[in-house]
């Protein structure tokens, strides 16, 4: 059903919707967002979650009856509570997030695979309906990749682990070392190991800034722990403190552990 | 003149050796350490820093006057005070490491490539001879990696925030990760931003646990940066302030910078 529907694209960037109707990603662009969406049976937001709450305030106002809305933010809660404050409740929301693992994420980027066998997470809350709910995981079977239904807190708590703190963890790393009187000597000793660690820092910045002021309270506890666990690796090297070993021993079989239990393409 | 040496190996594993005189990286293997050190002309250490003690000590009593030993250790204030202490002044020792940001170290992941195009520093002090440098200067060369001359403590500093810090930041997200009561649920989420910013853990924990160990002095100062700059931005986070943006910018202007100044192979 759903591959049979028209897709209209908008975007604030003319050039970005041109390039999506060139590789076939959508079939008409619009240049304006109420035309884009007036008449619409599912309407789906990809933008920095900034810019969430007045883009569901815009479509509030022009969104079909009976229509379904959602998102691909990196966080749910805010998103999600957004929506629910502005949309009529003729319309359904359904959040949603799918983990497609890019360091960067332009037009050139994506591909009509880039969603396959990926984990996308859908957050319904008490408002959602099932109706909007099948209708967005068809589109996700569509694409290939695997629905995974999470509470939003629940959602925003596991991402701070796993995807936003490693962000944090690499562009703090970057600045640390850059802004190092060293590292005008050091750089010519930088290897594939610094690289790899810091690579995280091509990502959007106003991305990461709206999915870190949206995920403020998990995101804070995460580095919190992973602050405190520096610091007990820094007072044992001090004291040579041969334990420093189970640091690394522990990493090594959880890394182990954790490939066997969900092999991830790089 | 180097290439037409006889190349003589010895591990404490037989099939290490074995190995090696397979693919052709020795011409023959010796079962104790004497035999392989008397009559040669030049001797390369490999092993943990750890071991390194009584491997010169081990030495001192059978290396041949005019010899020259030099080493591949991660660090070299240690190494180098140990060296001067037990080889005799007729013994030349050349510090050396280098670069050939390699995850794991075994025997299949060894190439006659491997050092082709790598910085490879040495770390004379005053007792080392001309001679000496220019011997393993030729074996640098003849191996295709270029050579960089630093003083013994500038070396320790400098990859202290391009490798060892890298290395233990790697290994505590890993270990606050996996050790958080969110991860049995969160791998489910991991995806390769996180798998990155882990792989370093794959790294031998004996291997760096002798290279902080002989390190702590300037690597606690770069932990000491790092938690610092770590404890900025989660005080930021935790008053929503969108300066947290800055962290991102700048990571991404260093990144830039970096790799215009210096490509480097992943």
């Amino acid at each position: 059903m759903l591959t049979s529907q028209q897709v209209t694209g908008y975007d604030l960037g003319k050039g970005v919707t041109d390039h999506a109707r060139k590789i076939g990603a959508i079939d008409q662009a619009y240049y304006a967002l109420v035309d884009a969406v007036r008449g619409a049976e599912l309407v789906i937001l990809a933008t920095p979650i900034g810019a969430m709450r007045s883009l569901l305030q815009n479509i509030a106002a022009v969104a079909s009856p009976g229509s379904v809305v959602t998102d691909v933010a990196g966080t749910k809660m805010q998103v999600i509570s957004w929506a629910e404050e502005y949309l009529p409740t003729s319309v359904s929301f359904v959040g949603g997030h799918p983990l497609v693992g890019k360091e960067v994420s332009d037009a050139d980027s994506v591909n009509a695979a880039l969603f396959q066998n990926r984990i996308y997470c859908l957050t319904p809350t008490k408002r959602t309906s099932s109706a909007a709910l099948n209708k967005v995981t068809q589109l996700i079977e569509v694409l290939g990749a695997r629905v995974r239904f999470l509470e939003p807190a629940e959602h925003d708590g596991q991402v701070a682990y796993v995807s936003h703190l490693p962000f944090v963890v690499s562009t703090v790393l970057m600045n640390t070392v850059a802004e190092s009187p060293a590292w005008g000597d050091a750089v010519m000793l930088s290897e594939s190991g610094l690289k790899n660690m810091t690579r995280l820092a091509k990502g959007s910045p106003e991305v990461y800034r709206d999915i870190c002021l949206t995920n403020t309270e998990a995101l804070s506890r995460c580095l919190s722990e992973y602050i405190r666990d520096l610091s007990t690796f820094r007072d044992q090297l001090v004291a040579h403190d041969t334990s420093v070993i189970q640091t690394f021993t522990g990493a090594q079989q959880f890394l182990e552990q954790w490939q066997a239990a969900r092999p991830i393409d790089e």
